[in-house]
């Protein structure tokens, strides 16, 4: 986990146990995409995000609407 | 309730009245969806939502436009 | 009103002489969505709206455009 | 002006000028509506807007993506 | 240039060339908006744009994606 | 790399190896456009594209949704 982060709050650890569990989640954009895959590590700004074909992505949490394991 | 989180704001408390009472309510998103359950959780950056079909999911503040009780 | 709120700005003296003479108003959201109503209270983040219908809700203040009272 | 609020700015300094000149100006929000009108006061968080039929209303500076005085 | 604003950074040592060289740009916004013209001062909240009919605007930084020479 | 700048973060790291790396990247805007090309520099509040016809543009970090290495 990076510095200046607060891994303490409850949405830092639920996508850490999403990271760590490789969970396959939806991820909303504001903009209205929806993203889908693993959450692979998380920082003050940022989430990184593999697809299904293995691509991966940095994610700006400001541009997130909301996360949501896919079940 | 997470560090870092003002619970004495009259929109936290608000919002964990919801929690306690296991209120439905409409979560109005800037992008223009319309999320609606139950608030289970809330820190300085998230909010904790389960829909109708139990399903969790992580919603930025920073994406929220307005929360609404459903009566 | 809530701590860590500047109340002696112009527009959160604005805000308070709406909801104290329980003004009619509109609240344009960034959005699009207009939303009309009485104010009842503000804080750092939000202003609590109670809409025709007498339902309430929590508008967060960054998704919110311009407010304007109705006359 | 309002506590909190740098008048040095550039920015600050050319609203400050198009309230004393009261002068019609455009406003276009980040959403994309357009608004007309006289700038009259500003903070930290919003300015005011007086437009053609005289009435007022609160900008959120967050909502604003320019102004230009209209020539 | 204005206080409380990082004149080292790059990108506003090049927004300064920009506005020194007199350099045409286009500058989109946000929300979808091209504007173009000559950059004529910064600040730590706003970009000053002149277009081609001469005309000044205020343009705040937090409603543009990217700036772009126009070569 | 620019003061005020955490060079240390994971998603701060990754955008530097890819200026290193001279990767070819799409850069999605949070209102929906596409850009690509190579990442140059970065600092706290903007990154540095250079587009296939070499036009360079400066990007805001607040207007960027997600990075994806294109392989």
């Amino acid at each position: 986990m990076a510095s200046g982060f607060d891994s303490g709050l409850p949405s830092s650890r639920q996508i850490q146990n999403m990271i760590k569990e490789q969970k396959q989640v939806q991820v909303k954009l504001i903009g209205g995409e929806m993203l889908s895959g693993q959450l692979r590590w998380q920082d003050q700004f940022c989430i990184g995000l593999i697809d299904e074909s293995n691509q991966s992505s940095i994610v700006w949490r400001h541009a997130i609407a909301y996360v949501k394991p896919i079940t």
